[in-house]
């Protein structure tokens, strides 16, 4: 207990965040950023400097991001040299001014050009702004103001509201236990979950209700698509007047060049990137067809920072990287032999393991009823090892063979310790500390 | 006639323009830099570098920013040297991560510090967004859902569900015909506008319904407080349970050190910031009391862009130039000043003209029933100067002497030329195209 106690006290980012929470809300802006996700009391939580797929700590201790990548935003690796030296120079030559960048346009340009089916864009500088906008522009279009949705998209009160007639139906697509407070009543029934792949439950909505103006959702997360889900998403729509959006702020750019639903040919009315897209820097898009982008000039939707110039300087250098070194294939290669080598250790001991999510975006469950104290062991005995790690990988290309192999060598003796202790009791008590919170987590 | 056209064709910033607006929905992001609204088919519209209060179009000519300086963000000035640097230094040490930034924790600290009755705040990328958050706080504090507005606070919806019981209702807060099209319209009702000084129709809001959460509004934008307006919107606020929200996204820093209200001695349990926060780069700020803040954890605020570590950082430098060069001193006086020269001028050319708005933030009108076509011709005669000049001026300390003595001498000939065509036939005649657009002016 001494020695636990004298690392604590010496973990400069532990002190930062306990002071952080007496000041801010939470803590931090991203609840997928609170260190008690990943390993109460004992997560660096804060950083001095990132380089490929390191990140130093406030103690200078070098890491190796195993896990979130800064939660899926940098596939071609922290501090690409590249991107970097576009957007320096964008600062030297000025970030905002009363006129117009052209860099907003010539992104507006190269999404199109990737999209085919898409005919305009418009900027924000986060997701759920992204949403919000969609959102906005697809109700003034079909003059319908109910949503059908599936996925996790963000924190405004369109989303929200979901749970405004049953507390329960974000549990799945976000987390459990997210409360209304805040937000209007009024909109109660407004936005209503389905469940992945659960085309029944879509078909029955739409029979009885035609006020659905949208279907928003994810085009793929941890499962797959079955039974031609999105070929019959995209057919109910066509029938009943319904806009399909498609939020690909995680999945584009992981398995191809663009949106998700490039490789599945199904072309929705909208769709919505972010993540990945300026690699680190923020810059969210929203693209879309003509007959329907078109009413966002019947409404009013505007903000000063969405004309800032490092968004589409980082998204415009950041797609030229992916588009010549086709860098989707490297992640996509990368996260399927890991896939592979979590059976692998799974197989040899004997650890009952689920994989799940596209190759470049994928993780592991231990099939247990807490799987939250394994979890929580993993990241807590890696973290002694330098590595970052949960049990979810946004792949990156930095993630090397080396990298890769140390990772599942490290991996491969901890896997070692949870056979000899597979049980819950005992697994907690090789636990430092208390587990990471569960209710973080997104389930669907 | 030949001359204009050539000087037309050979416009690379409306020639992108025209572009534009066929692939993005308006075709930019924010409505106040829409060329329509200084200078149709004239204004240069794009720019390729900026320095100090100096802008470079995209036909590398030179203008000298006596208008927005990039709607009211660079206060210190474009590319101010410190702040840049800073900037490129984050950069290099990595903007996004899984873990979290200490700059954030360091910025709230300073906030906090420099507004006292504050406990806690939270940041976002966009001036709506932080608006958005507030009010979502507000409403989960006191479990009451409407919001009287006074001003402009961005584009999400439960703004614009102003206008659902009233088309008019934004008229005099942000500009006239403001569609709904796109606001659920289960939304109305929630938010009711009342105009500056108007005490008495607050009060009876307030005495006939029992609903209202909270009052947010702008400190002071065109109009400065009479009869004690701000104390007696508190004193209603407190009677009533109401939380008090100045939205100081524009106000601050520019009078005082931090919000306007410092100034007036009246503390809300809210505020927000923006703009000038981070001299260019996009952060938005939230501060309040931690009596109501601490209700920002019963809800889901998070969003993986306010993570970036730019924003913050950008902040945190411009607060400390802000502070050691007592910028909003300087500007006060330049602004004050500029008020008196336009004071001046009108006298001694006999144009009535009306003065308004903050020292920092000022403007005037000439009074005419046709007051854009003047305004218009202003802003073109101006641009032959190398000026970019409107009827409203964001002042910032680059304003220097030489500057200020340049645009009034060149003012003096234009209102020398306005006096011999003081009629709105003739000065229709004296533009070179079709006058600026009047609808998109704020016009409280």
């Amino acid at each position: 207990m001494a020695i636990i106690k004298k690392r604590k006290n010496s973990n400069k980012g532990q002190k930062l965040w306990k002071y952080a929470k007496k000041i801010i809300p939470g803590g931090n802006m991203l609840i997928s950023k609170r260190p008690e996700i990943f390993l109460p009391n004992q997560w660096p939580t804060y950083y001095k400097k990132t380089k490929g797929c390191y990140i130093w700590d406030l103690n200078n201790k070098k890491y190796i991001d195993m896990s979130l990548m800064g939660v899926g935003t940098n596939i071609l690796g922290y501090s690409n040299p590249e991107v970097d030296k576009a957007v320096k120079k964008t600062i030297s030559l000025g970030n905002l001014s009363t006129f117009n960048c052209p860099e907003e346009v010539k992104l507006a340009k190269k999404l199109i050009s990737i999209h085919p089916w898409a005919d305009m864009a418009k900027f924000t500088r986060s997701g759920g702004e992204a949403n919000a906008l969609a959102v906005r522009i697809a109700r003034a279009a079909t003059k319908k103001d109910k949503i059908l949705v599936c996925g996790y998209h963000g924190w405004h009160d369109w989303y929200l509201s979901s749970n405004l007639s049953n507390k329960k139906n974000l549990d799945k697509l976000l987390m459990s236990g997210i409360s209304t407070a805040g937000v209007p009543k009024s909109l109660k029934g407004s936005t209503i979950p389905f469940y992945y792949n659960d085309i029944k439950k879509v078909e029955k909505v739409i029979k009885e209700d035609n006020k659905i103006g949208a279907i928003k959702m994810e085009v793929q997360r941890n499962i797959k698509p079955e039974k031609n889900f999105l070929k019959k998403i995209k057919k109910i729509c066509k029938k009943n007047n319904i806009l399909l959006i498609f939020d690909e702020c995680t999945s584009g750019f992981r398995e191809n060049y663009g949106g998700l639903h490039l490789k599945y040919k199904i072309n929705p009315d909208i769709a919505i990137f972010g993540k990945a897209l300026g690699n680190g820097y923020a810059i969210n898009a929203v693209i879309g067809t003509n007959k329907v982008m078109k009413y966002a000039e019947k409404t009013f939707i505007s903000s000063t920072f969405w004309t800032e110039r490092i968004g589409p300087t980082a998204a415009l250098k950041t797609l030229d990287i992916m588009q010549k070194t086709k860098s989707w294939k490297k992640i996509k290669k990368i996260g399927s032999n890991l896939k592979k080598s979590w059976i692998d250790l799974s197989q040899k001991h004997q650890i009952p393991i689920e994989i799940f999510g596209l190759d470049a975006l994928c993780g592991f469950k231990i099939k247990n009823d807490n799987k939250s104290y394994f979890k929580t062991y993993i990241t807590q005995e890696m973290l002694k090892k330098n590595f970052l790690a949960s049990n979810v990988v946004y792949v990156c290309v930095k993630h090397n063979e080396t990298i890769i192999k140390k990772y599942l060598s490290e991996l491969d003796k901890i896997f070692f310790k949870i056979k000899k202790n597979f049980n819950e009791k005992k697994i907690l008590k090789l636990l430092e500390n208390r587990a990471a919170m569960k209710k973080f987590k997104r389930l669907n």
